[in-house]
């Protein structure tokens, strides 16, 4: 009810030209929160800075209060004279009220309010879920002013959109050890996401501590699984941020993993290696062996017993089910059970699947194909097929949440793509303009991002997801109206300086690449050239899979690379402006006089640097860009008349840019283009 | 005997001006070897590069062979066929030959060739740490040479000077994670270090995963301890490198945080906190109480367990006895037992302890002052003392290799002190020209860094150790002879960004800090200035041990500076260059003209983030001192003389700049009081 008054005002301010946005992005925060009413003047944080807790909470507020503490006397350097959040205390600067202990299950309750004001400050919500939610939002605030740390007077209400708001990390095809799952939790946690999603295995690797089956950690791991007590630790820091925890053992395809150390569970006879390349193979588990569900129902015991989560994740994508098809019992059983089609024989699978889950007291979670009419409502489906598939994009999530099962979207969310941040952000599970029912769109949980590990590793992966897994935050948290990409981006840069002070590698890890491959800490010509380039998009960096293994070193420069090439945004973004009137010649050609003359510093580095090879083109058609860009103004300027070759020779520049180096493209050609393009007709 | 042949060789280079240093260091490896012989040509490493393993060796050496595959590949980019070693290999490119397995134990022999031709190459080692130790060597040659990844042609014949390579770490005072430990063991076993020392428990931290006394990790480790599968996995990391692991529980002394859970233990009737501040304090176990023998008998069986290194070290350090003269029950027991002095009591309970570790088939290692008659002669002397604590450095080194203990150095190798490289790295355990029998010698078994971590996090330890550790390695590895200052700083520099490849933080953790205080990307202003500044020096950054608590944020200006300022310690040796002549002014005056100018750049930042106000006169300081740095220049180009006031005036702002600010100092002081100096007599 409260939530529909608050659509109704945002739709009021809408209306009347008084966005909501504006006013609520102005103060910084990520995710925007539902509501806010700012106020005059600022609460000034010093040393004697203190927490009281009051109400009846779960001991993880305690933890977590602390951990404010601590966050917010490194970003004060003030030396807080309390050391630890442990209860009630009086005079206290800020007090937190929970009603009772959350528990960390789905639709939970996380909202919360915030009430700053010049000499206290409040944070009161119906469970330690939402204060520590609040928290987040408290710490985004801190400012300064007239020399002082200060955080500004508002009160802030504000609820989730969505109750699943969820990443998913493949752990299975490149291994992430466990500081890798710590830090992003806390990234996580910062930007209010609840749902971890571990995919624990997959053609390349088995990652899950299976006591029952000592076979597939020593045969198909190499040696990297976490063990019992990595994951009770996981589940339990995550827990203590507010944070679900969800297994996922994919069958009955990706399963190489598996059948390297158990063949006779194999759809063929044959014996397997485990994957060291990308792509969807043909490994299947044998539907009609009932080995296979014996086997299956240890494993899940033990899956079950660790996550504490009433999820399972069954996986169940992408069998191709050439195997099925290849083998003569498998037809006959299809034959003699009535079952059609593959798509019928691993309903069949799934079915049997659910039902051992059940025994474990799971709820069944997979992704989107296995939404068949046998399947029990009781199920989610995890919406991850769309156009490259064949499909419509979120076709698959609309029909589960009119079918009845409660869906989550990944199509969209897919991080390891490399997409642009914009892009991912403006994707809604569920717009209000859908042709959805009230409790049919009540059943779409929200969404969850992907990072799948082919080309990604330990290393790497920080800046795969981050800081774009913010903007996608603020898509399952923030009201729909929250859409303004511009807004996006400027926040988007300030939350990503304080996630790296989680201990995140997003923004350090280019620099450590390009020291590697120039074998020196003087990089700066390598660094004009990576704010340009974005790593190959969607599957096109790894051609036909057969380009990188999983033992390939995925730090190269591609790797340097990040998926939103700012600087080059901008620059595109300011040649508009140029033309259009509203900006001096001089900016861009300062600019593009510094790039004109990059490739010549280029040069040294790629000769002492064979892994640098790759870039000489690209680094030399950036320079050979900024030159025609200049040359563009400079007749521009002086209202002169491009020789009759000239366009054609800018044009030849510009398709030969578009070729990517080192598994990487420059972003700077349409802005390039639109300068000649200016000229074209003259 | 080979060895003296070396040393013999050595000599004579040295007698005929081939100064063999000059000649090994050419190659930019640290530590130095014993022995190179250059040779003509190149190996090319191609993607077809592969290793091949022969002899009886311990299944580490394929660990670490595959491991090298990896890295080499990293910094190759050349995407090696071979994904793995695991043995023997028809035509590899490497072979490794290795006689029998080693054994991760004291004196265990490391000595390995490796011989580089242009079609292959062969590392031949007594044992696979030898063999490991080859490979780092091998790794540290990857060259290139005409677009192509290289090893240099050569014959090194190498093994270590001392058997005792080692590092402490202070796990205790602030708790060190597992991914740190595992980064600096990779370290470690870059530098050819051998021994990790834990130092455990302290006044402010327990944190040794005792089953006996849970009380102890609920109340004295504020939830920050290692697991059992913690340890285990951090031993086994380790032997997989070649290291040992030895842990430390220090007691009679340093035991508050023992007593907070055991009051009874201790010698003075009272209740004990957890320690929070940094110093000497007096809570100290009762000797004269047998339940002390007891607990630690409990306690040390335990820790044995665990750790299957046959030396254990019970600390034994800075207990200033005053609660045991407080204490008439103790001094009654003494009086009966004819023990006059702490130190006699000391020695009593040393003893005993003693008696507990021979029981678990453990020696003893203790700080220098568990040194009495009494001790037995298996006990390991570990000197620590020297000018600070009223001795000579090395001292007890010595003496106690006179008595006849074998003896560690780690004197002079406390990198906490925030010394530079230099200084550490001139400290040698047994120069030859001390007055040492070989039998006193050869007790020397080298020399161990401390980190102690009062002012130390994860977040920085990486800076506080490297690259300085790597300087200290090659002192415990390299001939004694291997003593050029100024070559170690070049190839330090080197080896700096390799360790970074490892996954350390050393470098890149001064952005991070600097990016959080500046909220912003635009950091460069700040740069400049940290670049040459080096944090407060000793014990001077903690005014009385009580500027900073184990809870205050250690990411601060100081914590962005290091030890070794090279950008101010290259101005002072060009100041020295240009007044001798031979360097031209415009080189100093470039630096100098953005220096002048730095101040008004990092006033804006300083404005919006209180936490850097500590650095406003700093900043200001700098920019002052550039200003004279120029004026000088004028005066000396011009050949002008300065007016009555100016030197005066130069002086007071040299005076004023050897103010700390932000808990640093500024080192380019030096240089401009030369250009000042040069002034003064006119």
């Amino acid at each position: 009810m409260k939530r529909f008054f608050q659509y109704q005002l945002t739709l009021l301010f809408l209306l009347f030209g008084l966005s909501l946005s504006a006013q609520e992005t102005a103060l910084n925060l990520m995710p925007v929160p539902e509501q806010i009413e700012t106020g005059e003047g600022q609460f000034v944080i010093t040393k004697r800075f203190s927490i009281s807790l009051t109400g009846d909470y779960h001991e993880r507020l305690a933890h977590e209060a602390t951990r404010f503490l601590r966050r917010l006397d490194q970003k004060t350097a003030l030396f807080f004279d309390q050391h630890k959040v442990s209860g009630e205390r009086t005079n206290a600067s800020l007090t937190i009220t929970v009603e009772r202990p959350g528990e960390i299950r789905l639709h939970e309750e996380e909202s919360y309010q915030l009430r700053v004001g010049t000499e206290s400050i409040e944070i009161s919500a119906q469970t330690d879920i939402g204060a520590i939610r609040g928290l987040e939002t408290l710490l985004q605030l801190t400012g300064a002013t007239n020399g002082q740390s200060t955080f500004p007077v508002l009160t802030i209400n504000d609820s989730p959109r969505f109750h699943w708001r969820g990443l998913m990390l493949d752990v299975a095809r490149h291994f992430m050890p466990m500081d890798v799952l710590y830090r992003n939790l806390d990234a996580m946690a910062a930007v209010k996401l609840n749902v971890l999603h571990l995919h624990l295995v997959d053609d390349q690797g088995f990652r899950f501590p299976t006591k029952a089956f000592p076979e597939l950690l020593e045969l198909s791991s190499d040696g990297q699984y976490y063990t019992r007590e990595d994951l009770d630790d996981i589940i339990a820091y995550a827990h203590q941020r507010g944070i679900r925890v969800i297994p996922e053992i994919d069958v009955p395809g990706h399963a190489t993993a598996i059948l390297v150390a158990f063949p006779e569970l194999g759809s063929k006879d044959t014996t397997y290696t485990l994957e060291r390349y990308s792509g969807i193979f043909d490994p299947t588990l044998d539907p009609t062996n009932d080995a296979v569900y014996d086997f299956l129902d240890q494993l899940f015991a033990e899956v079950a017993e660790v996550f504490p989560d009433p999820y399972f994740h069954i996986g169940g994508d992408e069998n191709l089910g050439r195997h099925w098809n290849e083998n003569k019992d498998i037809q006959a059983f299809m034959k003699a059970n009535n079952l059609a089609t593959n798509h019928d024989l691993q309903t069949y699978f799934n079915i049997r699947v659910q039902k051992i889950l059940n025994k474990y007291g799971k709820h069944t979670m997979g992704w989107d194909e296995i939404m068949t009419p046998e399947m029990p409502k009781s199920a989610i489906i995890h919406s991850w097929r769309g156009n490259w598939e064949g499909l419509v994009a979120k076709q698959t999530l609309y029909d589960a949440a009119r079918a009845g099962y409660e869906t989550v979207l990944s199509n969209g969310y897919y991080l390891d793509l490399m997409m642009p941040a914009s892009q991912h952000y403006l994707v809604d599970p569920a717009p209000a303009d859908m042709d959805l029912t009230p409790a049919e769109r009540s059943r779409i949980l929200g969404g969850e991002m992907c990072m799948w590990s082919e080309l990604v590793v330990p290393e790497t992966i920080d800046s795969r997801l981050w800081p774009r897994a913010a903007a996608v935050a603020e898509r399952l948290w923030s009201p729909e109206e929250v859409q303004d990409v511009q807004d996006m981006y400027r926040r988007l840069a300030i939350i990503s300086l304080q996630l790296e002070q989680l201990g995140l590698k997003h923004i350090s890890s280019r620099n450590v690449i390009l020291r590697k491959l120039a074998k020196s800490k003087d990089i700066e010509p390598l660094k004009v050239l990576v704010e340009v380039v974005e790593p190959m998009k969607g599957y096109t960096r790894n051609t036909n899979g057969t380009l990188y293994t999983t033992f390939s070193p995925f730090m190269l420069w591609a790797d340097a690379a990040t998926a939103d090439a700012t600087v080059a945004r901008v620059f595109n973004e300011d040649v508009e402006r140029y033309l259009s009137g509203s900006l001096e010649a001089n900016q861009l050609r300062t600019q593009l006089d510094l790039w004109s003359k990059n490739h010549k510093k280029v040069l040294p580095i790629i000769n002492r640097s064979p892994a640098l090879l790759e870039i000489e083109s690209l680094s030399e058609n950036f320079s050979r860009l900024a030159v025609i860009g200049l040359e563009a103004i400079g007749l521009i300027e002086s209202g002169g008349k491009p020789s009759s070759g000239w366009v054609t020779q800018c044009q030849q520049v510009l398709e030969e840019a578009r070729e990517s180096g080192g598994r990487t493209e420059l972003q700077v050609i349409s802005g390039i283009a639109m300068l000649v393009d200016e000229l074209k007709g003259l």
